[in-house]
């Protein structure tokens, strides 16, 4: 059991653990190592626990007891799992009461195939089961199914900043045209529609433009600023787009290398979604000297991918929510 | 162009920018961006650079000229391609050209889908053409087509280190069973088989084991040494692993955390890989604090991933010049 700064009952050298900073996401898991592990990712990507729990081959507590219990808790606001198996019966009580939880629950299983089950059975000796018959009752149940790690922390990370499900309809903001057109392939793959702004939609974008980038920027979504576009056109594209009613969620493709764009401008645009409401997803890549641009949106509860994949993965868990 | 210590004349300020080291993986983008942005990439996973350059448009140069200069070149070992379109037969010269590189062709193409291509249309104006008469045509060429970053970067890290071909059945060493088990999905998610070692090959296992994980060890592959194994245990599993010849390479997933292994087994493990020549493929999470682990593997030429997806997408990259 982990609770950040009141109870830490890991066994493991102090010295070579990761901790996550305190925050709304509870984790319960079947492996320990797993659990672990998990811990230095959310510190990496900047996710909060609220609490870490390894049930093991749930001799004491079963997940559902969790479940119940993290209903109540009011430091978490995200539920994950890590499941290896369940008895009989035990797996259709823990989709019955996930699909009555509140909170957004996210689940992540090992022992999806032959060769897995057998690894598993080795482990915690749980009956993986039938991993279809899991999967599909997951999704029934509106519990979000995370198939590997990255879908696992991205949609921890996203579902910790935003719980009301969108349509799935993206805008796409960028610097760069090669990551515009990258994150619409990836968007599309996800079943997201990134809709094409009309004449007049890009009109109000781009007059309030600078004057460098005004007959230059490409406005029909993805939005393409161009390597010249300074803090205040990202503000205003941002802020024009995230007032569409048709765009369920907004990502933003930030390069800081970009030499007209500020560290300042991760706070600036988290004031548009204070303001306005709509869910706004960061990619911004996670090394240190760009950490002010990081942290001016994490602080603001606005979620920073690592990559352009992890961005539409944040909002592929918003769009999930909407079918529970 | 950036060649690492001898050219850069990318117009982007310094202070603002991610360099990777001096290594073997040429990189020849028509983004720029998405160039600078996959610097930041390989320099966070260790991948050396040998050139870069965008070629944007094509005004200039093509993707084929760069195929047939860097044949040449000493330094470059591995060929990575950003692409957005070709214009008419060029996709088919590029084909053509890559299914007889000696070294290793990757590529990765945007403009997949409707919307896609037109955001790529609006950035160099290049013609996306059929995705899936591109993406059939690469693989009937023999060159590796990422589909995403992080297929990007594990198949450069992994075709960096290693060019021979190898079967599609690995090893797996871990000390968490978790992560075994969720290894074994993600393998056979991939087309890998995980051969169970029959009896034989556990018992030469286990009697060089250290005494207190010898009776609970798990050698079946999954093999799971188990929390308390010291170094001396992933080693000599490690070795005996590697002369199994129907294993084409060994993924070793190795947590810092366990008490009983030191920083030194990064170093360890790769001499086995430099005796017995059997591919190696680590992961450690990608914490400082673990650099001297990473640095073991990388410096002795085993590529070292983030996620335990990212490791299996480097033996999927070994597994795929089978069939070049």
């Amino acid at each position: 059991i982990y609770v950040p700064f009141v109870l830490d009952s890991f066994f493991l050298p102090t010295e070579r653990m990761v901790r996550p900073d305190p925050g709304n996401v509870a984790v319960v898991s079947q492996s320990g190592g797993i659990l672990v592990d998990n811990m230095v990712k959310f510190k990496e990507e900047g996710v909060g626990l609220s609490l870490g729990v390894s049930i093991g081959n749930k001799a004491l507590i079963r997940e559902i007891d969790l479940l119940r219990y993290l209903q109540e808790d009011p430091s978490t606001r995200v539920i994950v799992f890590y499941i290896e198996g369940f008895e009989e019966g035990e797996g259709r009580d823990f989709a019955l009461a996930g699909s009555d939880s509140k909170k957004p629950v996210v689940v992540i299983k090992s022992g999806k195939t032959t060769a897995g089950t057998r690894a598993v059975l080795s482990h915690t000796a749980s009956l993986a089961g039938d991993y279809q018959i899991f999967s599909t009752a997951m999704a029934q149940m509106g519990i979000v199914e995370a198939q590997n790690e990255l879908e696992l922390i991205s949609f921890c990370e996203s579902l910790s900043s935003y719980q009301t499900p969108i349509e799935a309809t993206v805008g796409i903001i960028s610097g760069s045209g090669g990551h515009g057109a990258m994150a619409v392939d990836v968007c599309s793959a996800h079943g997201f529609h990134v809709p094409r702004l009309n004449a007049e939609q890009q009109e109000l974008i781009r007059k309030d433009l600078s004057e460098s980038i005004r007959n230059i920027a490409s406005l029909e979504n993805p939005i393409d600023l161009t390597g010249s576009a300074v803090d205040e056109d990202f503000v205003c594209a941002a802020r024009h787009i995230s007032t569409i009613a048709e765009i369920g969620c907004v990502i933003l493709l930030l390069l800081p290398y970009l030499p007209g764009i500020t560290s300042d401008l991760g706070a600036r645009l988290s004031n548009i979604y204070q303001e306005v409401g709509k869910p706004l997803i960061a990619y911004v890549p996670h090394v240190e000297k760009f950490r002010m641009l990081i942290e001016g949106f994490e602080l603001n509860g606005v979620p920073v991918s690592h990559s352009i994949e992890a961005a539409v993965l944040m909002a592929e868990a918003l769009k999930r929510r909407k079918s529970s």
